[in-house]
């Protein structure tokens, strides 16, 4: 959308109105954005969407059709429309980068603002960072299930939107897919684009057999047949040879690929296979669509289908086992005379409860460079150095030593005073960072199903204060 | 997004280039847009997005850049990249409204074009009609389970993107929702836009009490306290009570709801309703809100939970529970020497085979304006009158004999030679169309759970024509 400013749930404009009329909109106030739960059961998320976050904020203003609507409703007080006419954002942001591993109820994003410019842009940011780091997780699964074979993204027609089908291409590059089927994912960012026929493609013509010949002089470099219009192993394979030793190899080329769309692919890439192989086309690869997802490519792999390449639809670019990702934006902390005073939110829901106050995050990596936990500390708390003892969030009695460990600060300041401070990566070194933080996580907390979780710590200084949070809001 | 004409699959291109190197790209080709099963075990699709279909192919056409980008590729010939710097959408459309009640299997969409031009529209025509459809099905049933109560959406922050949130908010409101609290949808759409109030107004104030206090002085017309912020009955709804006594009531007015987000919504409810009523509020309304959809709202209105209003989110703007609409769009039919031919599909999946030829789909009703069936003809078929004979589409032995029936063709032509020759109605024409078409239905298919399916018929020209083809491709 050319102008998505008004992205706005329209509870942040009367709460800002009531803000104003109190004379606090401008008190400072720190709110977190995370998440509780990490969807498929898995036991982290790869952060993304925080770069589209950040070039929110930078530019965030109302236009005077923005205005004009919100004036058009004669809900709002003259002085409060006033206000918003010349809002920008002039805060301060802290956020891990795009393409990190993380984990539940640690701050991904803090904002410290003004009140009323902080509560404005929650709506914006949860769909941005909700929305990518979604796709992008759902998709690092399907990417690993296919153990090093190429994952083709081919889901546009079944995105949920326009923005859905062009973000989420995008998404799946960063994750590890090898390219994308959405030529405007390929135009905008640069993502390679890949495809060649649909079963139209085959029907338009008389027969099969002419439709190949058309595309092999076509793209003679490039050809992957899709076989199963008609029938994959009695029609579709048989012309794909035909084709390969009547077109191509007079050429001196050979068949790149098959595409089997549909049937029992295992049963049906077995048989290709060995038809392709008979006919001395060994290089050429198979590659099958229809339905394909972490769990189904598994299960090919366990089958020994002989799969170069999967074309994944629906399941990645809606997450369809999983299509919401609940991440939350809440405050934590407000600024009065110069203090900055922890808030919580308690809930008749226990897992509602957060954690307060105005935070940092320090990440802890074992010798062989393998992340061991993060430690949530409150902002003023140096990094840890020396013997540290670990207890575990809930279960207060569970204690861990650790001696020899790296740590680094997990977060970067992306904005001061409303100004970009950080540089961004591009889109391959944002792929390249998902690799590297994949290799700091052990075996375990990789596998598809019933994975293991890591345990996140807070500090004893940030327990202190929740537990007494808690203790007095009782 | 400004331009999106590149919302096309690539093999759409590589196709295009095939059709244009053997020179076919100009043969009239007719595709039909279909799905083939209802999302959640219901009966019927609420059709829509197809007026965002129809203006994208009436503005159809490539950009400078876009066409930089396709050259940038080194894949296309010259005078391909030639041929499609310049292409327009020049050819017929027929549809279905938006609004209409659709069955599996029946062609929502006709397009009559130059082969090159059907072929690379798909795409975007699947994004629109896929996502729109689906989001305005999923509302309906969720504002059928609420009987008449107001349903809200809000659900912007779990969309899948920002398209998602501000498309999938219009759906809502087209589908029967009151409103949203999408403030985009609202100044684009003039859907009414909904909310008062988050935790973190609660949270910035020193009390609760403060807060609801604030929020009434600020707007004291409509003040909906969100009463779970610490504790419900304990906390919540005593402070809106005694906000009311003390700063609504003084000026005539009264409390309008109060909104429950956590907890069992069920019990809090009756209890809270008790609550308000000793006070004197008996029109305070409860809004209820927390992972709501059409299993959640039938459960609490079982269990005679006192709720006059549900916000629903993340369900309803997903369709969580089944967030793929599976619509195709598929070669039906080719022109040559002036002939229609029926092309069909077949597939190694029976429930892929398609349904050939250029069609047209009458709709019949009994004389209680109830819908009778479907009747899906070839083109050149005349209306039917007169005793009827139905024959199952699968099971040729099933047959039923209809007398009385009122007869109309279901779609429009709203494309000629790439002209809109339609007039679309309002959003609050179709609005009222989705509340229309429901009426047609019988209570069986309107079920939530285990509807009674609608039997749609082929015409005896159509089916001997489907079943000559299948016999000559075996």
């Amino acid at each position: 959308m050319e102008n998505s400013n008004l992205l706005i749930d329209f509870y942040e404009l009367t709460m800002g109105q009531g803000y104003f009329n109190k004379k606090i909109d401008n008190n400072i106030a720190y709110f977190d954005l995370f998440f509780r739960k990490v969807p498929d059961g898995a036991s982290f998320v790869i952060a993304n969407g925080v770069k589209k976050c950040v070039e929110y904020l930078a530019q965030f203003h109302f236009t005077s059709e923005d205005m004009d609507y919100l004036k058009s409703l004669s809900l709002f007080s003259d002085e409060y429309l006033k206000r918003l006419s010349n809002i920008k954002f002039t805060g301060d942001v802290w956020a891990v980068e795009d393409g990190t591993v993380v984990f539940p109820n640690e701050p991904m994003i803090t904002v410290k603002a003004p009140l009323i410019e902080a509560q404005l842009v929650e709506t914006a940011l949860l769909v941005y960072f909700n929305h990518n780091s979604l796709i992008t997780t759902k998709a690092s699964r399907i990417v690993r299930s296919a153990k090093g074979r190429s994952v083709m993204e081919f889901g546009s027609r079944r995105a949920q939107g326009e923005s859905a089908a062009v973000d989420g291409a995008l998404d799946a590059y960063i994750a590890g897919a090898s390219g994308t089927a959405c030529t405007l994912t390929g135009e905008l960012y640069g993502v390679p684009v890949l495809g060649t026929m649909a079963h139209s493609f085959v029907q338009s013509f008389d027969t099969e057999y002419e439709a190949f010949k058309a595309y092999a002089e076509s793209f003679p470099n490039s050809c992957t047949f899709l076989v199963d219009t008609y029938n994959t192993l009695k029609s579709g394979v048989p012309n794909a040879i035909r084709v390969n030793n009547e077109v191509l190899k007079p050429m001196g080329k050979s068949l790149a690929g098959i595409r089997i769309d549909s049937g029992d692919l295992a049963y049906l890439a077995k048989e290709a296979r060995k038809m392709l192989d008979e006919a001395g086309l060994n290089t050429t690869k198979i590659v099958t669509s229809n339905s394909l997802d972490e769990y189904v490519i598994t299960s090919l792999l366990e089958q020994n289908a002989p799969i170069d390449s999967f074309g994944v639809g629906e399941n990645m670019i809606t997450s369809k086992s999983n299509p919401v990702f609940g991440g939350v934006y809440k405050l934590v902390a407000i600024e009065k005379n110069n203090q900055i005073l922890p808030k919580i939110k308690i809930s008749d829901n226990v897992e509602k409860i957060t954690n307060p106050h105005f935070k940092k995050i320090f990440r802890l990596y074992d010798k062989n460079n393998k992340l061991i936990t993060d430690l949530i500390c409150v902002y003023d708390e140096e990094m840890p150095s020396g013997k540290l003892t670990l207890i575990h969030p809930d279960k207060e009695w569970i204690k861990k030593d650790i001696s020899y460990y790296r740590v680094k600060e997990l977060r970067k300041k992306m904005l001061e005073n409303g100004k970009i401070v950080y540089r961004f990566p591009t889109i391959k070194q944002t792929r390249q960072k998902v690799q590297d933080e994949l290799n700091t996580l052990w075996d375990e907390a990789l596998r598809i199903n019933n994975p293991q979780t890591y345990i996140i710590n807070l500090s004893t200084k940030l327990q202190k204060i929740k537990n007494d949070l808690l203790k007095n809001e009782q």
